[in-house]
């Protein structure tokens, strides 16, 4: 298991959310592993986060962003938190094969924070 | 790991909604794989996809098809991505024992799709 | 694996969602079991329950209870089992290191159940 801090690659930054592509930082901790094919599963340590596996295209966070105020209202109490049990579990499994991470052409594993958070930090755990 | 296609077995065809029960191949392929207990973590290939563990009957899914068309209206650009987004991490992963999925009785593991796949694939990595 | 049923600790009774706090049975089952580091996988056996990750503080789960009733009306049919969607998969993983489980200082892991349950149950798989 490896624990890291994320060097910022921002994949978007809007006023109520941060998305933050950490595609490259789990490839090389999957390459450093040596391990050939099972599941990556990576996840946020900051409270009010999730990972997802998305397109990186600055257009659709802000569609989600619009989707998520509409669905809760940017001054509703607790709204992060409401955010994070609505969108789900916190982490997301990525399958790897022959030591590559099983992404689509387009797909990046990305760290979403509803908070702008001061030091983003995520947990990569390699099975199989 | 194991990667196939899914032979068609459609639990649902909806004009925005397509399900697939995948169940029989993943316990097949688990069968084939001659283990015990661990976690089946099956995701789609697909990128507008995601793999759940529900009951199949045709009515809940048009009564899915319409919740999800009051929150996000058909003609919404990015609408199956921003559906993927609202609904979680893409897989679904089903612990299993004595070689045998832990489901319930009307419990199936089903590909959800948001554009009628040509060629609907997903993953299943068996790990324990 | 290891499948248990769950002594009632109940963070919150509303009308519609009845939410566990299983923290303290899964670190047990987890120190019990010897293992280091690696995946805990919770899941329940209920039909319509999930489990997550989130703070136990029962203001939340009443903000959460209105946030639902307002997406999915409490007379909708099948209401549950869309809720249950819409939530995403049905299971929280937790990564664990030095044989403790890897969540912040008010993380908790709750069995959240859309029906009043019985007898709740859920199973843990420890992986890695």
């Amino acid at each position: 298991m490896t624990s890291v801090e994320v060097p910022y690659s921002i994949a978007s930054a809007l006023p109520s959310l941060t998305v933050l592509d950490i595609t490259n930082e789990v490839r090389r901790e999957l390459a450093g592993s040596g391990r050939e094919s099972g599941i990556a599963y990576v996840s946020p340590l900051d409270d009010v986060a999730v990972v997802r596996v998305q397109e990186r295209e600055s257009g659709f966070f802000c569609d989600l962003e619009d989707l998520l105020t509409r669905l809760v209202a940017q001054e509703e109490p607790e709204r992060e938190r409401l955010l994070c049990m609505l969108l789900g579990p916190r982490g997301e499994q990525i399958p790897f094969s022959r030591g590559e991470l099983c992404l689509g052409r387009w797909q990046r594993s990305l760290l979403v924070d509803f908070r702008p958070p001061d030091e983003p930090r995520w947990n990569l755990t390699l099975l199989g």
